[in-house]
């Protein structure tokens, strides 16, 4: 679909140098919102608003919620009253919420201003709950319908109200005093069901499961996931329900989760802007922190090595090996952190399984230590003692380098698997206890094994 | 839901035990399909079957296609004739397809001979298509409305099909001969429709976005997140319809390739098991290969040292800050990499943005250099001279390091920015460019800056 935007944008590029504005127009209205919305992102401050009055006022207020935050402000500034109250109507109450979390404090006056008091409330419910919860991604806007409706009226009542929903197939039994949530019903099940003055508290599935307002909104999104439902629920602290999650946000969370969980593996902060709209400065921000921790945290393997500086003197060829025998613990720590890691993002491991962890940790470090041993006594002895004709490199330092990397990968591997866990036992992200930081520490303790054992063996 | 999961467990774990099994069926029918599947997991070989049979047809269908393979294993071998007929039957045709490519030939067959003549072929139609692409991942059953019906038709058309439909909220308007797709229109449109005598023809929407068979499965899930649709039609090379893509499998995908993105750039090949569910033995030849190679390609730094030994024996001091520059330039450019790979995978980078992705790291680079090497000079003089008295830590030699440190950084973030993007180019996968491979590149690039500069300024 790149390429079909791409083509798409050369055209209206043509079309807007020579202000065929009714064909840009007719181009337009067949394109799918989010495409709209591409195309909108790429305009210029002035272009911007002529364009997007040439859209009618449906798909318009669509693209407009796709937009990038910086092009919907500069269209916002733009708008009458008139133009603003427009949009606001059209919005739905979630997308409303989420683009008033982005804008400066002046627009979100005029924006609230612009909303009816009904939406204005509905917009203030979501946007009292803390980011990343699912109070804040839910929509007040769902189909309620009431246990003594019949099947009929219950068609009624969705025909009736359906245009300001932003789903409608699943229906939400709730009482009608309390608004307590008491089962839901689908619209595949309404319209096979065989009587049509059956009752819905009837009909309903009384085992509806629903989150909490403030439920995090990744667990939402792997609920959604894993029943396959096209909403979830949220419901307050007694039970009353306030709103939905639906899939399309629980896509986007949980790509959003995972572009965080690999920022912060790669020793990054994340990011709120795509790539290539950041400056160098925020990349810069996002990045230096852990860059000069690192680095810092380097000093420790320098106070070692410096530590062993005599037995090196001596034996200048055990330099040599450093990188291959940090490097090796590294990849080993950074394997066994990201499956664990992974494994924890998507709910498969819990602390109580720190044990099955180590030890199935433990069997692998020994297959892989084992097996990178030899490989490395038979590479040592042909590549630097035979090829490089380096005869400093004795059979008995080539001993040294392959139990340390055996004991390396053992380690590694054990300090690799437990720290994300031990990380979110104690509330941390455990994707902060990737590849950069394990390898850190894992270089300082590879080289405390080297030195050790070199000592052990060659003094 | 992991803890409401566990308490369960351990309540069916206690009825099970006193052979309680009507209680137990009374308590798997009121739970959802995937937490039935979680409980029959854990469950051994013999009671299995038992606490199967237990359940209603339905929702022993629904849980059984959410099963682990080995467990599905064991309940199909042990099933009667009869009842693999009536489960095969229940089941969707995508669930089916994906089940008999996890399933041994033996199976496959008792499968496809228990399924009757047209699931038969609607599955053989779907295990045509390469995995991965969007005809292995469509099911063929959905909705398809002729031009000329009326709404009332349409309606009537989806009650008496829509039984056996993955999803029928979105139905397809097909040409009655050449079954080429025409439109679509949604129930929403349909319970809204003013006419219920309006033709199908005027109601749909003709612009509607479709995929072809062959299309990536990654691509079909971008675009379905992208644009929030519940399904993704599925056309042939005529543009005949022949299936569709549901959200469901959609948000699966985009969490299957988060994974195994996340592995490849943790340095294994990617794994079809859950970790816990992994023996040691298949966790090892999922993390071997790189291991091996990246421990190898050492082999490079090792010669670089070698290659300096000599000068290295001068300045000894030189060794101990080896670990922090090949480390900080391994950092630097996972960071680059990381960011480029994750935007590759988003679709929001392509080839021909190579340009302005080089310019934006050679900027950041220049910023994070500068503000490194002043940290690391200031840390030099300060720890490594002054705190731990090491005289031979000389002015010139902090300069030596602090200039290696901006240039590696440099270099670092310039390597890992292109060769995701390189990667990509040539058809290969830029997760494969990630960490591990990069940060052996980056460690002999850094020694090569080291010396070099090391030479230059203290010879």
């Amino acid at each position: 679909m790149a390429e079909h935007n791409f083509s798409m944008q050369g055209t209206l590029g043509v079309l807007l140098a020579s202000k065929k504005y009714s064909s840009i127009k007719d181009i337009l209205v067949t394109m799918n919102p989010s495409d709209i919305a591409a195309v909108m992102n790429d305009l210029e401050g002035d272009q911007l608003p002529l364009i997007f009055r040439l859209l009618p006022k449906e798909p318009a207020t669509a693209a407009f919620v796709e937009m990038d935050p910086d092009q919907q402000e500069v269209l916002i500034r733009g708008f009458s009253d008139k133009e603003l109250k427009e949009v606001v109507g059209e919005m739905f109450v979630d997308d409303a919420a989420d683009l008033i979390e982005e804008m400066p404090a002046d627009v979100v006056q005029r924006m609230l201003a612009s909303a009816d008091p009904d939406k204005r409330r509905e917009i203030n419910e979501i946007l009292k709950y803390p980011e990343d919860c699912a109070g804040s991604s839910m929509t007040t806007e769902f189909i309620a319908l009431r246990p003594d409706m019949t099947v009929e009226e219950a068609i009624a009542n969705i025909r009736q109200t359906a245009v300001d929903k932003e789903t409608i197939y699943t229906c939400y039994v709730t009482d009608a005093v309390t608004k307590e949530l008491l089962g839901y019903v689908t619209v595949k099940d309404l319209l096979l069901a065989k009587n049509a003055n059956a009752r819905i508290g009837d009909l309903m599935d009384p085992n509806v499961i629903s989150v909490n307002t403030h439920t995090d909104q990744e667990t939402v999104a792997q609920m959604l996931s894993k029943y396959n439902f096209l909403a979830l629920p949220v419901v307050d602290m007694d039970n009353r329900m306030v709103g939905i999650v639906t899939f399309d946000d629980a896509m986007d969370i949980i790509e959003d989760e995972a572009t965080e969980d690999i920022e912060i593996m790669g020793g990054m902060s994340p990011s709120e802007k795509a790539y290539l709209r950041a400056t160098p400065f925020e990349v810069f921000r996002q990045r230096i922190p852990w860059l000069s921790l690192l680095m810092l945290s380097a000093t420790f393997t320098g106070i070692i090595i410096t530590y062993y500086e005599n037995s090196l003197a001596a034996q200048i060829a055990l330099t040599a090996f450093i990188p291959m025998l940090t490097g090796t613990g590294g990849n080993s720590g950074t394997q066994a952190s990201v499956s664990v890691i992974r494994a924890l993002a998507l709910d498969e491991l819990e602390f109580s399984d720190l044990p099955a962890v180590i030890w199935k940790e433990v069997r692998t470090a020994v297959l892989c230590g084992i097996t990178l041993a030899a490989i490395c006594f038979v590479k040592i002895m042909l590549v630097d003692r035979l090829m490089m004709n380096n005869l400093s490199v004795t059979p008995l330092m080539a001993l040294a380098v392959c139990v340390s990397m055996a004991l390396t990968v053992l380690v590694s591997k054990v300090v690799g698997c437990s720290l994300p866990i031990l990380a979110k036992r104690v509330g941390f992200d455990p994707a902060v206890m990737a590849s950069p930081l394990i390898t850190t520490l894992v270089d300082a303790l590879s080289l405390l094994v080297y030195f050790g054992v070199a000592t052990a063996i060659l003094a």
